[in-house]
């Protein structure tokens, strides 16, 4: 049972942080798009950034910054604009935007972390940014995280947040968070971001250790179609407002903290995979008997993430060979001798080789389990053994359907 | 300007090669699903394999018949069940089935090679084997490449042959290769099978080599959804019988056959591209200015491979940012202030930035490629510079449609 219970809030259930989500006219649709998140005091702050070499202004902003100082009271976050591939004036735009923000605020520039989404290659529109920012530091409020969660969408169905509460040293630690998904609808958008804090004390290196782990464990656990974005970012801030003991090493409160940080992580994460584009199901591989967790995690991601496993969990079709064959070229050494796939609770190989299992049934999983997924109390889940190491991990995914062809080929008629 | 001229006649084009295929009765459909490549003599004999942990019988078969013996007379191929995934029962059945053949042929049995396609999962319906063997013998003949063509092929639109003639020592010597795609519109298909034959004289490690570095170039660098099968192979016989000097070292005439080889190879793999399920028009990605080969192949392979890409194709959406972050995320390091985009002949960016570029030329630029790839007479050209280094390749592909998703979905309504 997890040591924690979930509460309202998002970013603003924490002690101590206020946020804000308006409309300043960067998205053409008219729909809110510049959003604010900010601690009352300097907040340990640890960010997680995407590989990808092609890179949002804000991200290398963020990057350097947090190589140099581990603290920050403000991320500041505008849809619409991806700000990738703008060059130097990207870089100028990202560079005002933040002293902007300094000056309403009334703090140092450095403290100010940036995020963007939308369009690839085109500028923040800074006029309306310009006008927006003294609006979004009037319309802060400790209730505001919905609002933000709402702003820093772009075609999202709907807008993703969590908060959860457990005790350490007796008194209330609180870890909240909201994200955005890889709704592509519109050409050049493919960004992740997440945003979490929490009023917990913890010490700055073990709370970037702590997110690295948490990230891999959940936002690095998920595919929607594979492709990684310029400008996804994971950004979480500890902001020690709780008053209580303050976490320097792992331990009992580290572990505790950290299971919530990945709870609400994950959480993130799966409502992403879930409003995958066109997606009909949530899918969750689980891997087991792998040599290290980061083996099987590649196994996990490599069936999630194949078009063909997908195309048949649309097709509510039991095509095991599909997940073996996708096993398969994981990249993962492995004996097919001792492979293991299950569906649901139906056994449908064993020993490397296929059962006479009931199709009908397994069909019939899968389509009750898609059901129950669409309705969010359930996915399909796939269970895969490779061997008998002691790594596992899980992986989550959508299924591949007509829609995610349509939304993606952006017929102009 | 290349130094061969095309030829009819497939794999039975160069001397000393006879070819069969036949109905066996191992496809339901009653289709063609036997084949036989066999040379006069023994021929030096080469081979690539699928990387994947879970193989087919045959795969493992061949692997160790190579390691140990270079050479070979016959290729036997049956199409309806991959034998993968079927434990010792299927190392039996494929162990039968070279005997049965070497029996019939009266040549030893290791001098045979094996390769199948089909349900993964299913055992080779051996009673049909049997009774086949000898009418497949019975009906090699020196013009049989087309027929053996049309027993591999499974979901395949169209069969898939090429022949070149070239001259060494003022002696024709020919190249000629059949091969299947991945056309998987049944459960658990997902096979690519190709067989060269030629009958120049090269040395088994030479020409092991050459194969390799063709593979590369060709079937490794084509994806129609990322997805390796359990039974992918490519074997390559030269038996010498064009008389011309025996090919030992690298040189001109090691040149001439490796530039032949690669262009066979490359044929029949844009050829499987072209015939993608659900494709409409064949991609082609020219990286330039990396570090070296593999890295330009990385990108190229990545761009092509991505199903935010492939989508916009099929859109016919001159959907540059996502060529660019495909680009950014396949793991080759660059510098983006490096990176040119290219579209046929339209400059979309340069310097890591978006142009001003005309979307409606762009846009008819891919709808005209597309018609033109649909025909077999054009590709869609995405051209991508990320620095100033010397290594270079080019990856082949084809697009993302609902065609793709409704075949693998497989409705059972």
């Amino acid at each position: 049972m997890p040591d924690w219970q979930e509460i309202s809030g998002g970013v603003t259930a924490p002690k101590g942080y206020q946020a804000a989500g308006i409309t300043a006219g960067l998205k053409p649709s008219g729909l809110p798009d510049l959003a604010l998140i900010l601690s009352d005091v300097e907040a340990i702050a640890a960010g997680v950034f995407t590989t990808s070499q092609v890179r949002a202004a804000c991200v290398d902003y963020c990057r350097q910054r947090l190589q140099t100082k581990h603290y920050a009271r403000a991320i500041l976050c505008n849809a619409g604009q991806a700000n990738a591939a703008t060059g130097e004036q990207g870089v100028l735009d990202a560079q005002e935007s933040a002293q902007l923000l300094a000056g309403e605020l009334n703090i140092p520039v450095e403290s100010i972390l940036l995020a963007s989404t939308g369009v690839i290659g085109q500028r923040i529109k800074m006029s309306a940014m310009r006008t927006g920012i003294p609006k979004l530091v009037a319309a802060l409020s400790q209730t505001g995280s919905d609002a933000a969660a709402q702003s820093i969408i772009t075609t999202d169905l709907v807008p993703k947040s969590i908060a959860l509460e457990t005790t350490i040293g007796d008194r209330p630690v609180r870890l909240g968070g909201i994200a955005k998904g890889s709704g592509m609808i519109h050409p050049n958008m493919a960004t992740m971001l997440a945003f979490v804090t929490t009023d917990a004390a913890v010490s700055p290196h073990l709370w970037q250790e702590m997110l690295s782990r948490a990230a891999d464990r959940s936002f690095n656990s998920i595919t929607v179609d594979g492709d990684t974005s310029t400008n996804d970012c994971l950004i979480a801030l500890a902001n020690g407002q709780s008053r209580t003991p303050a976490i320097t090493e792992m331990g009992q409160d580290a572990e505790k903290l950290e299971a919530m940080l990945t709870a609400v992580c994950q959480h993130l994460a799966k409502a992403i995979a879930r409003d995958g584009e066109g997606a009909t199901c949530l899918v969750e591989v689980q891997v087991t008997g792998a040599h290290d967790e980061e083996a099987a995690r590649q196994v996990a991601k490599t069936i999630v993430g194949s078009s063909l496993v997908k195309s048949a969990i649309f097709g509510r079709d039991p095509n095991w060979g599909r997940i073996a064959g996708a096993a398969g070229r994981a990249g993962v050494k492995f004996d097919q001798e001792n492979l293991r796939i299950q569906l649901g609770d139906l056994l449908l190989m064993e020993n490397g080789q296929p059962l006479e299992f009931d199709r009908a049934a397994a069909s019939g999983y899968l389509q009750q389990a898609a059901a129950g997924a669409y309705m969010k109390e359930d996915t399909v889940l796939i269970s895969v053994s490779i061997g008998n190491g002691h790594g596992s991990a899980t992986a989550w995914g959508c299924d591949l359907s007509y829609e995610y062809v349509k939304i993606n080929a952006e017929y102009t008629t």
